[in-house]
């Protein structure tokens, strides 16, 4: 018997009719898709510890907050997320730690975001053995709390044109930090604003006369007690977002500032009391911890377009609006074919690249070994200083190939994703009409966080490029005969078929599929690295001849990451032999692959890889298939295993009562506090 | 010689050198795009006049208000707008009319938009003459202040379905309006929650026990002099939204609330003091008032996009971030072809939709003739009672099959103009990095404001199914051999040639591009009225084939807009003569041409319409197009002829200055009134 847990008595009776529809049950679905029972009952310990918290209950609704209030807000629960982190296993931030953080805060992270995520962590890697027994226990205790400022006014990723300088000063043993122009100030590090009495600054150092490029400081922003800016220092908050309003993103300028010489971290580089500069002994890429950032956000973005989705399906199946055939009483709009056209594929892109993030997370295990896993894996939140102190941000060793290939791709697929999340996200928010306008449905919230991930942690446009040049690297040594490519682009060194040989997608196999899509990513890969080729010998430098063909790159590295996508997915699905839960994720792969296909059909009629017959097929498995997902879609849904407190969004309530409850959230709106307003 | 007079002296030099490499004048470029040197100087006239009234300023930038603080402004100031509508040309409310409220109001509308929007003409269109007598002057004087409430928690665009119910009570001689249940509240209606005293009210009529279908209703929500509800109204806002915060969407519920049988609009239909109804004499199709709407809406979408590109475009002239060869310094990221490529195919685009719009209007203007176009498009802001009481929403006559087409048209227009613009915006905001994703870009206004244009005036599915719906109609009657086709749709009834004749893209002519969009147009045409007769072959009904193949039918509708969208703006330009501009607006054509064959690659390749070489021809002539359009983006940037004041953003400035200036906005956050945040 299926369970129906979902069911309870009171629900709107059109979701409830959905889930009795289900071929599945959900619960087995749910552990599939969060990788095991296990992951799923431990999902549900920590949100029945957060929903029993009295600390973590806000007062209204954030949305009807100021940002005062908010802040303030969030400043509250994050110190009682911190204290009571003992709940979430501390060498899993990767799941639970995410988890844990997005349902205590929800979408808006909180004041202290860096300090955990950038602070503590560079304080690990950049001090010496001394500074580290210094800072590291006031730093994990709140002693003081940091925040990580490298990015200028009119400074991001161009780290070596940072205008900040510190000059040493041998006299007093002090360097002098300076923001000599508008453009140098500080901007954008969270938590700066008002929040942090700390921040690790990265300047340009000045020593015995000369530059030495970026280095990192640690330096005290507010007094101790007061909290007041130390004189020298001009600091605020840089204004309202799109979103994440809750948190105090800030500026921070220097008026000759001076702090002291130790103050400088000095695991790697080193300034003598004289001035005299000692170099770091080699330079080192942080590969690892770029590999680990990245995988914990593209599972974050996953979980923002399953969000949204959930939500989408949830209210289409309880809003029932138009007439198919004239009479016979208004459908659930999740009836409409354009309807399902709109959701099921973000749906199907949520599990895509849930399951890719899980993916890169594992061979990154494979690499490292599970021990450097679990140390850069562990939560930040972790209180104990000792076991901290071992962990190094820099991981090394290990398959470098590998590493190196998996470091592309993590670039690749957070690039491609934050884009696909983005405009998936809205697409949903479209389909719920006028109600996904209001900020009760969530959506506003879902996706001025979820967007911010394709600038933040790399631009989107400058990581294909830096996928590209590898790509470009790799099709070269094909093209030499002497390519040495690891697994995840081995393929560029097949020949593959010239036709694609789909037939009806009933019978296309997995095997097929990938094929066709590493055809294309191959033709699209060379057809990138001809024209590079042509523009040089035109008499163009490999620098123009880059930027010139940098349009045609970027579609090399995204197809690169679609069959890495495609193939993982199918890959993944394949190990599940359950006949119950199956069919349907045969289909939802099936949806994102002839979806996909559709959306790059140029690429796949090239050379009439793809005929006439072949195309009119593909877009009308994309009909054909949401036809046969429509009775489970709610069910699906369910199966992401979203709380209503994580969802947060009336429209997608478990119970689907959304009017009253639309009814009685609006109520709390700031503007209905009187009734009537003083003009 | 060129005229340089949007230099200024203390202008970001880079900003100067962009402006000094300019080919065409701006000022005549300006001319051309907003339709005429005298369209130019009242743009000015209009500006100065807002400029220098002192009621039109803000204390603070709204985006830093409160939402009391924000609807208290927006009454202020839209009060004074309406009180000093003189500056404008009250025939022209297309352009003038919107251009004025712009400038006042900004991205927030206003409490009274519905007031004027929908209050005003539906009292002008649905009162007896007694009726208007009455409430015209009220309204118009502001002594009354109205919304219109017509859709609910539960039901928007099907009317039918409308809950809130209207008894005729004969004993007394008055409706009792109800709200039956909580999905009958009526929800969204723009000033309702706090602002308006009145509203029109849809609602289904019952008398003498019989169900009579929806019917408006004038009814008082607020007391004249408290302003508080009465007693059988309980009234709110609904919440904060993603955007137009600085409008109360209100809800409305009734508790068998009584109303003077006379609030009943009658101009159509009739209720007796018995309770007989008289059934208006004939049902009336609304096509004019709703063209007229909805070319308003186009123009302003244009208007958005084309702002969007503005920002994008001047902050990239003077953001400089890395190096295309190393060691030359960094470059101007307007230099990268990424760069480029995301954000001029927007300005284009900008452009494109502008013409369009004009273009709508005037063949509008054609149908009508010249006094009903005057009258449709007066302002609303017009305050002669008089003369408005001869306004007739209700346009008849004229060339109806045309009327009919551009009743098609302008929703096809609608639903494709807006995505593209949302779609637009966004490019040109991730274009601009972490600076994009600040409200002090004003991006995330722009985006806010203008996506909802894709929900509003017919949600943008709904009206394209509307438009498959005439041009299935149209491809039977050309299959059958009796086709009567007006100008937009008479290409569906040619043959057309079956390959594409493209060469290079210097010399594809205007005749030859057209053609290529009208193949593929009818091509998509064709195939979803073939797939609907095969579904319909297959046993299924009418009415589940047209769902079943509803994708396609949408996929038609797209592209018989693009097809138009096209050939108006080679026509439009081929009516420029000045060789000062022509090359230029040559290019923004082949530019948008192009680009859009690229996204619509795969339907140019069936039947090998299109070959491979010509395809990458395609994607090189956007390349090589974006490199000729570099030197004069400044300049075509400038020539959209907005003020700083219409863009409110600090990236897109005119002068170039954009980091002292996000500097002294931030510092007006909302955080940094005090140094310090109590905790």
């Amino acid at each position: 018997m299926m369970r129906r847990d979902l069911i309870e008595e009171g629900d709107n009776p059109d979701i409830t009719m959905e889930r009795r529809k289900a071929t599945f049950s959900v619960d087995k679905m749910a552990a599939f898709i969060h990788g095991g029972e296990h992951k799923l009952k431990r999902r549900r310990e920590i949100l029945k510890f957060v929903e029993s918290e009295a600390d973590f209950r806000d007062p209204i609704p954030p949305e009807f907050m100021s940002r005062q209030q908010r802040l303030e807000n969030n400043t509250r629960k994050v110190v009682a997320m911190t204290d009571k982190s003992d709940v979430i296993d501390q060498s899993d931030f990767f799941e639970e730690g995410m988890y844990y953080q997005s349902l205590v805060m929800g979408r808006d992270l909180h004041p202290m975001s860096l300090h955990y995520v950038m602070f503590i962590p560079t304080l690990q890697g950049q001090t010496d053995d001394k500074q580290l027994d210094h800072w590291l226990p006031l730093a994990v205790s709140r002693a003081i709390v940091g925040t990580y400022a490298q990015t200028e006014l009119g400074h991001g990723t161009n780290l070596s044109k940072l205008e900040t300088t510190a000059t040493y000063d041998p006299t007093t043993e002090e360097f002098i930090l300076h923001t000599p122009s508008i453009s140098a100030a500080k901007w954008w590090p969270g938590g700066l604003g008002k929040s942090c009495n700390y921040a690790i600054v990265v300047a340009q150092l000045i020593t015995q006369h000369q530059p030495r490029g970026p280095h990192p400081f640690i330096v005290q922003l507010r007094d101790h007690k007061t909290h007041k800016p130390i004189e020298g220092i001009t600091i605020g908050d840089i204004g309202p977002k799109l979103g994440i309003n809750g948190n105090d993103n800030g500026f921070l300028i220097f008026n000759n500032y001076r702090i002291p010489r130790r103050h400088m971290l000095m695991r790697h580089a080193k300034v003598q009391p004289n001035g005299e500069y000692i170099a770091p002994s080699h330079a080192k890429l942080g590969y690892g911890a770029m590999v680990f950032v990245r995988s914990v956000m593209i599972r974050d973005q996953a979980m923002q377009i399953a969000a949204a989705a959930v939500i989408a399906i949830r209210y289409s199946a309880i809003r029932r609006q138009g007439e198919i055939t004239a009479g016979s009483g208004e459908v659930q709009i999740l009836d409409y074919r354009t309807q399902q056209y709109r959701i099921m594929p973000q749906f199907a892109k949520a599990l895509v690249f849930l399951f890719a993030a899980t993916q890169v997370k594992e061979l990154f295990q494979k690499v490292l070994g599970s021990k450097g896993l679990t140390q850069l894996f562990m939560s930040p939140y972790f209180e104990k200083t000792d076991c901290l102190k071992s962990v190094s941000a820099q991981i090394t060793g290990g398959n470098t190939e590998l590493l190196q290939e998996l470091h592309v791709l993590s670039s690749g697929l957070k690039a491609v994703v934050s884009w696909e999340v983005a405009q998936g996200i809205e697409q949903c928010r479209l389909a719920c009409g006028g109600h996904g306008y209001s900020q009760a449905s969530a959506f506003p919230e879902i996706y001025a966080y979820a967007v911010g991930g394709c600038t933040y942690e790399g631009e989107n446009i400058v990581l294909l490029l830096q996928v590209a040049r590898f790509l470009m690297k790799a099709a070269e040594s094909v093209r030499k005969g002497n390519a040495r490519l690891a697994a995840i682009t081995g393929y560029l060194n097949e020949i593959g078929r010239s036709k694609c040989d789909l037939d009806s997608w009933q019978t296309a196999s997995d095997a097929d599929l990938i094929r066709d899509f590493e055809h294309v990513a191959r033709k699209q890969v060379f057809t990138a690295f001809d024209f590079l080729q042509q523009l040089q010998r035109e008499g163009r430098s490999t620098e123009d001849a880059w930027n010139a063909a940098s349009v045609e790159l970027c579609k090399a590295s995204r197809m690169h990451v679609k069959r890495y996508l495609v193939k993982t997915f199918l890959e993944r699905v394949s190990e599940c032999k359950d006949p119950e839960l199956k069919p349907t994720l045969d289909l939802i792969g099936r949806l994102f692959i002839f979806d996909q296909i559709c959306a790059h059909m140029g690429s796949f009629r090239k050379e009439c890889y793809m005929r006439d017959k072949q195309a009119e097929n593909v877009s009308r498995a994309v009909y054909d298939i949401l036809a046969l997902l429509r009775p489970n879609a709610v069910a699906l849904a369910d199966s992401l295993d979203f709380s209503d407190r994580e969802l947060h969004s009336i429209l997608g309530r478990r119970d689907g009562n959304v009017y009253p409850a639309l009814l009685k959230w609006a109520q709390q709106s700031q503007l209905n506090v009187t009734e009537v307003n003083h003009q």
